[in-house]
C-alpha cells in the first residue's frame, strides 16, 4: 500500500522547475517577450494567425493572405503538410506539399505578412524554413520528440500545439524539448481536448481555456489558443475566439477561408474574410480591457 | 454488428426537441426572458450572484450581504445545507442548517439583497422558501429527480448546476424534469467539469465554457457560470469570470467571503471585497462590449 | 504559485484513512464477510444478481425469478423505482412503483430468491424494506447522501453503485455514510464510467475493472461489477463478465430479461435465460481459477 | 442548427469500413492469422511479449531472455529507444541506443526467442530490422503516419500501441497505414487510456478491457493487451493480466525485470522472474477456460 508515492502523478511546481528548468517561471514576473518577422510575442500585442486549414492552390492562399493581412491578422497560416485520420486521399483533400510550401512563400510576398506552416518530417525542413516565419508542430506530433528536437534546431521560432489527449506536465515536457536546443522562440497553442461529458452532440474537442492562466503561472512562454478546431463549429469560433483573448491568452489562431462551406477539409469550421474582419474588431476591444491589443 | 444503433450515443437537436420539449428552443430566436425579485434574466443584464460557500454565521453574512451589494450584485449566495463528500464535520466546518436559513433572511433585509440558496431534502423546502428567492439545486444533486420535481412545485425560481460529470444531454434532462412541473423560471449553471488530461497539478475540474454557445444553441434558458468552484484557485478567477461573460453567459456566481484565508470551506478559492469590487468592474467592461450589462 | 498545496487533488491512503476510518482497511488482510439472506458476500462465494432491468409486470418477473435461480442466481434484481433522464414515459416504459415492489415480493416467494433493488426516496423506504433483502442507491443518486443516510439507518444491507463521472474517493465517501449510521453490511458496485477516447461508436461508459484491485487495496468492503449496464450491448456482457471475475470481484449484476429485444427499457444489453445458464458455467469455470466460486 | 451532422462525432460501422477497408473485418468471422518467428498471431495460441521496459545492459537483456524463455515467454520485448516526456536523462536512465539493439541481437540468440522493440525514427529502421521479428510503434507516435509508413514498408510485423488520448477510431486509423503498405503483419496493443474519475491516487491511466471485444467486433487484427503500463502497480499487474484473457483478448504484454525495484525507469510496475513464471501458469488456466492457451 505505498503505490501513493508513484511518480507519474501529480506534480509539484518545484518538481516542474527540476524537470522542466527551461520551461518554468523563474519567479512570478517571469516572462518570454521576443520578435518574430518584426511581430513581438509575450507583450501588449496579441499577434493573430489566420488562414485556411490546408494550401488548396494558390488563388486561394494568395487571396487569403490578401484579406487576412488587411483585415489585422499578423501571420498567415495553411498547411500543405496534415497528419490525416485516414491514409486516403479525395481529389479535393489532397496535401499539396512541396507546392504548397511554394505557393506560400508567393503568398507571403504578394500580401507581406509573415507565415506559419507545420512540419511533419525532418527531411523536408530545409524546404519549409525557406518560407516559414514559424514552424508548427501540430498536436499529433506533440511527443514526436525526434522531430521537436531537429525543428527546434533550425532555430527557426515553433508552436507547438497541445495534444488533445495530452496533460498540461506532458505539454511543458514538449516545448523543454526546444528550449534545450538553445532555440528561445517557442509558443505553445491550446485547441482543445477531448472530455467524456460534453459536447457529444456537436464537437469532438473541449476548447481548454482554464490553462491559460494554468500555464502561465508556471512558465513564461507565450500561450496561443485556437477555437477553430476545437469548436469545429463555424458560430462558436467568436465567443471562444472573445474567451480566450479574455480569458489572457498571448495569440489566437483562427481558420479563415474565402468559401468556407467549400473548404477542402472540416468546411464547418472556418469563418469568410467579412466575419475575420468583424471579429477582429471585436477582439481588439476585449483586448483593450485587459491592457492588451489585437490591432496595431 | 449492428450497435451501432444504440441509443445514447450522440443525440441529434431533432432528438433532443422530442426528449426535451420544453427546454428546447422552438426557434433561433427563442430566448427565455423572466424576472426574479426585480433582477431580469436573459435579457441585456448578466446578473451576479456572490458570497461564501458557507452561511458560517450571522455577522460573516451580513456584513458580505451589504458589501456585495454595494459593489454591484444582484443575489445573495451561501449555503446553510451542504452536500459534503465525507460525513464528518470539524467545529468550524458544520452546515448551520435552519440557524443559518434565518441568518440569509436576516441578511436579505440588512442588505436588500434577493438570496439563492441550496437544497438538499424535500422536508426543509417550505423552510428554505421563506427566505430563498432561488433555489439552488447542487451539482451532486442535478439527478436526484424527485428533489427537482419538489423543488419546481414551490414555484420558486430554480438554479441548476450540471455534474461534473454530466453531459449537456444529462444536464437538459434535469431542467426538463422542472418546466415539465410548470415552473419556468429555471438557470442552468456551469460549474467545471472532470477531465483526464489538464489541470491534476493544480484544479480538479475544468471549467467548460464551450458549453455556453452549445448550450444556447439547444436551449433558451439562461446559462450561468461559476468559475470559482471550477478553478478551485482565487488567482484564476478573474480570468476566467471574465472570458465567461465574453463567452456569452447570462449570469455570473461567484464565492466571496471576507476574510478568504479563513474561508470555512474551500479557503483557496473566494475573493475578497476589493477583488470583488474591481472584477464588477472588469467584467462590466467586457459586458459592454458584447452588447450586455453587469452593472446597472 | 502555491496552488499545489490546494485539497481535492490526489489524496494518500494516509489521508483516506482518516477521511474514510470506517470504509478503509485496517491492514492488508482486512476483508468485511458477512451474509445476506444466507448468502456470504466477502469470502469464497461470488454471488451473482440477475434479473430485468425493470419490474415490467408480475408474469415476467415471476418467470425470471425462478429461472435465474434454476441456472444458479443468489439474487434477483429489478427496478420498480428507475431515475430516468426525461420527464417522460411511455406506456411501456413506465416505473411500476408500488405495484413492481408487490410483485418482486410474489417472486421472491415462489422462486425462493433474495431480492435487491432501487430506492429513490426516504417516503418509500418502509415499503421496499419489506421486500427487498438488499437495497441498491443507483449511480445517480451516489451524493444524494440523505438517502444514503436514510437507507442505512434501515439497517438493510445496501449496495451503492458508482456514478460514472465519481472518482474511487467520491465512491468510498458515499460509503462512509453507510457505514457511519452503523450499517456494516455495504456493497460498492462499478458499473462503468464516462471516458472520453473509447467506444463513442458503440457505447456510452467503459466498465472500470482496474477500479477493482485499486478499491480492494484500500477498503474492506466486497466489491460488485455489473457489466451489463456499461457495455450497454449483450455481445460484450459476456467477456467483461468473465474479465470481471479474473479481476477479482466479490459479486456479479447481470441483467436477465425472458425477451431481451423487447425489453421495456435499454433492449440491446440483457441476456436471455440460455445465455445466463451458460454464462454461469463458464464464470464458475473462471471462478475456480482463481480460488473463489459462482455455482455453490 | 445543423452541427449535428458534423463528421468526427460517431462513425458507424459501415463509415469505418468506407474508411477504414483493410482493416475493417469483411464479415463477423474474419480474423487474422499469421506467424511470426514461428509464433502464431490470431489462433488458439496467446503470445506473451515479457520482458524489461529499457534494454538497461548486456546481462540483464540476456539473463532476462533466457529466464522469460524458461517460463513460457514467446517474445523478448525491451526497449533501446525510448520517447522519454523530458529531454534530460539520468546516468542510469539512458537509452541505450545502437548498443542496446546489439546487446537484443545477443539475447535473441543466446536465448533463442523472438525480439519486439521500439522503433521512433525511420534512420534508424534498417539497424533495427537486422534484430527485430516485431516493430513496436510506441503509443507516443501512434500518429506520426510518415513513421508507421516507414515501419510498414520495411515488411516486419508491426505491434501499434493505442496512443492514452486515442479513440478506437484513431486507433484503427493508424493500423491502416501499416495496412496500406501491404503489410498484413499488424498488431493492436491496448496500454490503457487517460481517465478523469478513477484512479487518481494510484495510477495515471486506465487499462480498457472492454476495448477488446469492441475492437474485435470490428477489427480482424489480433488485440493485445500491455498490463503493466496501465496499472503502473506491481499488484494490480497479476488481476488485469488474468482479466485481459477472459475478455478475449489475443496477446499478452508484460514489463519482467530481474530486479525489478532497480529497474531503470518506472520501477513500481516490472514483476519478477518467479512471479512471471507463476502468472504465465495462473493465464494458461484462464486461457483454457475460453478456449485458449498461453503455454503450448
Amino acid at each position: 500500500m505505498i503505490q501513493n508515492k508513484a511518480p507519474g502523478k501529480d506534480v509539484s511546481i518545484e518538481d516542474m522547475k527540476e524537470k522542466f528548468p527551461l520551461t518554468a517561471k523563474t519567479d512570478k514576473s517571469h516572462t518570454s517577450f521576443f520578435e518574430i518577422a518584426g511581430i513581438s510575442f509575450g507583450g501588449k500585442l496579441i499577434p493573430v494567425m489566420a488562414g485556411p486549414n490546408m494550401v488548396e492552390n494558390e488563388n486561394l492562399i494568395v487571396e487569403t493572405a490578401i484579406q487576412v493581412k488587411k483585415a489585422g491578422a499578423h501571420f498567415l497560416r495553411g498547411g500543405a503538410f496534415k497528419p490525416l485520420t485516414f491514409p486516403y486521399r479525395s481529389e479535393k483533400y489532397t496535401e499539396t506539399r512541396e507546392e504548397g510550401i511554394k505557393w506560400l512563400g508567393i503568398a507571403k510576398k504578394e500580401a507581406g505578412i509573415g507565415i506559419i506552416t507545420e512540419v511533419m518530417e525532418e527531411k523536408y525542413l530545409d524546404m519549409i524554413c525557406d518560407v516559414a516565419d514559424i514552424l508548427q508542430i501540430g498536436s499529433r506530433n506533440m511527443q514526436n520528440y525526434p522531430l521537436i528536437t531537429a525543428a527546434a534546431k533550425t532555430d527557426k521560432p515553433l508552436m507547438i500545439k497541445r495534444h488533445y489527449g495530452a496533460s498540461l506536465r506532458d505539454w511543458l515536457g514538449a516545448a523543454e524539448y526546444a528550449l534545450y536546443e538553445g532555440n528561445r522562440k517557442v509558443i505553445l497553442c491550446e485547441r482543445g481536448v477531448s472530455v467524456p461529458h460534453t459536447h457529444k452532440d456537436s464537437s469532438r474537442f473541449l476548447l481548454d481555456l482554464q490553462v491559460v492562466p494554468a500555464a502561465k503561472e508556471i512558465t513564461h512562454l507565450p500561450i496561443a489558443v485556437d477555437p477553430s478546431h476545437a469548436t469545429f463549429w463555424r458560430p462558436w469560433v467568436k465567443p471562444m475566439a472573445l474567451a480566450s483573448i479574455a480569458a489572457g491568452c498571448d495569440s489566437v489562431m483562427l481558420e479563415v477561408h474565402p468559401d468556407p462551406e467549400n473548404s477542402a477539409v472540416d468546411p464547418l469550421q472556418p469563418i469568410d474574410f467579412q466575419d475575420f474582419e468583424h471579429l477582429m474588431i471585436d477582439m481588439n476591444k476585449i483586448a483593450n480591457n485587459v491592457n492588451r491589443c489585437v490591432l496595431d
